[in-house]
């Protein structure tokens, strides 16, 4: 992409009106537009970065054997009254429409265990996973971390299915791992911890990112290695080595559930085993907060001069910059360089943003690539003039190769 | 995917609950499921579908230069009431949070104005098109029609911002054009009409595909390849060369429409020109209903056995279907057989759906792969134990191709 064409907006400064880290981050950078509190646009950089996480997690969940489809987010009120959410879930957004009253969603537990009614009779359907990325909506009351607590906002849900708790619980602990490899992937070092299991078991697993800005605080013992979310924790000491827990705040990013039966029970769904015996169906749900974990990534991946992305999410992997020479009968000679570059970039399918404005001084050229926080930028300038090589500068330390173009282009290359 | 693994219930009949023949076919052979009216989830099958439709469109919007994002569908009634639609527009779900009144989009003016007025400044920065792809809900009251007419959709809906009319106008164009080419890919045959404008210009463009089920009146001149919406129409002979014009019933999956500077204006949305003087902004809009794209398919590429998908968007490329031999001794090599071409076509990334179940008639295979419609299917039984070769059959005409397993991958890598 040429960033002539690309719709970018940066600011000088970071916006007045928002408080936490990552909005001040992502909104000055361009990446997202505040429409009110709680919600957001995303703008095209910020959409590149969301689609690259989205890309992460169905890779994983597909390889699990997962299956992705797209709930409906209207949902009649009749489901809600079932599960008595419509008058217990507190941030329900509550819709009077011209013939009906539905819920927007919040979740999909009340669409899709009377889909798993309609569609699973027999142990041989069973176990059965299925995820949607979809947009979820909730009616915070208090809406000011940026994008970690949004009344709309992106979310991939898994649902399973399963014969008895003991499939249920072997698929979860499956998930639990698929999900810190996910977190790895987006390079979230998360803190795997017990969290209370609401009214469906004893304890659900949250994964927690650790952040001063975090509204979660966690309890850990790194002895063990285990940790307790704070609304569960007994004592501040282990319970099972006795060592004092170190206290972080966190962000959670991810959680896995055991529901056991319960809404199985209400929608009143079973499945026959092989002896034609009626049995009720065990279920789990496992949720990440796809726009919070852009969120967390821009509370924690930055310095004062801008954003720091890694590179499975960086909305291109490379930024070509091209700074003007003071002798500008060069200039053209240079545009020429960078020009080639870009394609042969393009060429082999690497995502690049080539800075090809000529209306901009280098001072801010490189003013707003340090605040985009592209992973890699490579700087033609006057230097190539004498030496035939390029910067290669990573954003996150400033390491620079100097390198030749081809030896720039198989960089990139080995990294598909 | 293994069909044994696939989250897929077909029906034997239709369902009784629906009148229109898309959501009938649909419903029956496991694309969608119908949550209430209007409403609809889409299931693992349909999804996939979708994706093929919104791959096809993003393509050619992105060679025309046009950028993705994602806007809020949750949008503060003081937005709506600025242009008076949040009175006016009859379909607009309206809600009352705990602490804010909101519109739930129905489409995106409202937002992208004001947008633009925060964003866009200088004429440097136009003409600008950005495009999303996002769910959007209208609270129609007659919503019997399928995926023709929902309450909940899925739209791509691109909006164009330019300098002046003569470059919108040549922006319209193009994206006509492109338009043209999508419908084209997608497999159909659109007749390009003149409708009204409304309060923005005095004609817009519809792209209607012709079926008897359609909810809307098109007039076209077979001679002068020229048609108008029944809504515009003032005699039912051509305004060109006299012809007695045709009528065709018709679905609408597009439009596309010069805003003018309706919305500039109210949001005040200016540009400085080159004189630095200041300038209202020129828009158009342009839509495609990616769902109702989907039913159109469904309801125009049918027959008595199930649906029939162009090759563009059938949800795998490729069904290979495994019957048993009434020797049973043979069915252990058959299988290995069916195992080896599946592999094999999913190393050259052909999507292929296997249906590997072995407590499945022959009869209810060959049933259930015709009511799904993949565009091909690849025949293993009896008849390969003979001849060494597979029957490729096509879904549309019923085609054999006898053909031996290289053959076949060959076949298919050519489509790559």
């Amino acid at each position: 992409m040429r960033q002539s064409k690309l719709f970018l907006k940066t600011y000088k400064e970071f916006p007045s009106y928002e408080t936490s880290k990552n909005a001040r981050f992502l909104i000055r950078a361009g990446f997202i537009d505040k429409l009110s509190a709680g919600i957001y646009n995303l703008l095209p950089l910020g959409f590149l970065v969301i689609e690259k996480i989205k890309k992460i997690i169905r890779e994983e969940l597909n390889l699990l054997g997962c299956q992705e489809l797209l709930l409906a987010n209207l949902h009649l009120k009749k489901y809600w009254q079932k599960t008595k959410r419509w008058d217990e879930f507190d941030v329900l957004f509550k819709i009077k429409g011209n013939l009906e009253e539905y819920a927007l969603a919040p979740t999909h537990e009340e669409v899709i265990f009377p889909l798993i009614k309609k569609t699973v009779f027999s142990y041989k359907q069973l176990p059965l996973a299925l995820y949607q990325i979809n947009t979820k909506y909730r009616d915070e009351l208090r809406a000011k971390s940026g994008l970690l607590r949004n009344r709309e906002f992106i979310m991939k849900d898994l649902y399973s299915f399963h014969l008895n708790n003991e499939d249920l619980e072997r698929f979860k602990k499956r998930v639990d791992e698929v999900y810190k490899k996910i977190f790895n992937r987006l390079d979230l070092k998360t803190i795997k911890t017990l969290a209370s299991g609401g009214t469906f078991s004893k304890f659900s697993t949250e994964f927690q990112v650790p952040t001063e800005s975090g509204e979660d605080s966690v309890y850990l013992c790194s002895n063990c290695n285990l940790a307790w979310n704070k609304e569960i924790i007994k004592k501040e000491k282990c319970e099972n080595c006795n060592k004092d827990l170190e206290v972080y705040k966190t962000i959670e990013v991810g959680n896995t559930f055991n529901l056991g039966t319960k809404f199985s029970e209400i929608f009143e769904v079973f499945y026959l085993n092989n002896k034609n015996q009626k049995n009720i169906v065990w279920a789990g749900c496992y949720g990440i907060g796809i726009t919070r974990v852009l969120g967390a990534i821009a509370e924690i991946y930055n310095d004062k001069n801008g954003l720091i992305w890694p590179e499975s999410v960086s909305p291109f992997k490379v930024h070509i910059i091209l700074l003007f020479s003071p002798n500008s009968q060069k200039n053209n000679y240079l545009f020429k360089i960078a020009e080639n570059l870009y394609h042969k970039l393009c060429l082999y399918n690497i995502d690049t943003l080539f800075d090809d404005r000529t209306n901009v001084s280098n001072g801010e050229k490189l003013f707003e690539s340090d605040l985009i926080g592209i992973t890699y930028k490579i700087i033609i300038g006057e230097r190539f003039l004498k030496s035939k090589k390029l910067e290669l500068v990573s954003r996150k330390n400033g390491k620079i190769k100097e390198l030749k173009i081809n030896e720039i282009i198989n960089f990139f290359k080995s990294k598909k």
